[in-house]
């Protein structure tokens, strides 16, 4: 089910996933950033100004329209390197375990990473955006446009990791 | 590919779909709503108060420890109802038509909804949570929480939505 090599840390506990899967995806473009290996890729999008390039493929590209109107959009791609089946995880240089759907670790049962991107420019089916961290050929599987209205929340608060830097 | 009845309306155009899946879902678990028909449901969340309540699998019910600090989360879900091959649209009461990535429609090549959501309550593995606008017994994806650093940006503008209500 993985290719992550790392195994299980300390504390970390795994579950018994599903024999069969309950729904597909198509993978509908790719992601270009300058990261090919995990340990170069930012810790999180506001570690890194880089400019990346989404690749829509060319069946999908009339989804396109109308989108160059969006100041910020959110981006859904498959992080494919991922275990799937780790409910309580350790992340890198983390002292405790968390549970899973309290953390955003690649490493979750179905691994859908979602980035808040400044979009830059639209040339045809390519997007220049700001914001994401993933490794370069990632695949994409959706886009959306950011509504503040239903997306911002400034108050929002995590009290496990706002204990940890406190 | 869907059961969606209501087939194509004028200016909306759909593409061709891969032959096969890229990758495979498992569903987590199930979401509980007050709306059992499509026409029922809230246009989006913030027109409802309701309380929903989200229902982890057992499987994964490790996977929320310390989620009770997450004042809010999204919760990634999916919308097994939507046709996915349309890549430009026209929703309900819409008199035009968008590019689909310009849209937070169901029908779209992956339909993964993405809702920002207050939690209320946790219960072992029952979230009550407020800011959904699905239909009963939607099937769970992932619980994310929601990081105002990297995920809140009021200053979003999406340009053909804010002409429309100009």
């Amino acid at each position: 089910m993985s290719d992550d090599t790392s195994g299980i840390r300390e504390g970390e506990v795994a579950t018994s996933l599903p024999a069969a899967f309950d729904a597909g995806l198509h993978f509908i473009g790719r992601i270009h950033t300058p990261w090919t290996r995990r340990a170069d890729c930012p810790r999180n999008a506001r570690e890194s100004d880089a400019l990346c390039t989404i690749e829509v493929s060319p069946a999908f590209a009339e989804g396109l329209a109308d989108i160059e109107g969006c100041s910020h959009l959110w981006v859904l791609y498959w992080m494919d390197k991922a275990r799937r089946d780790l409910v309580r995880q350790r992340p890198r240089h983390y002292d405790e375990t968390h549970g899973t759907f309290a953390l955003r670790s690649p490493a979750r049962p179905n691994p859908i990473a979602l980035s808040c991107v400044e979009l830059v420019a639209v040339d045809g089916n390519r997007l220049t955006v700001r914001g994401l961290d993933c490794l370069d050929g990632t695949p994409l599987l959706d886009l959306k446009p950011y509504f503040a209205s239903t997306d911002a929340r400034p108050e929002a608060v995590v009290a496990w990791h706002a204990a940890r830097r406190g």
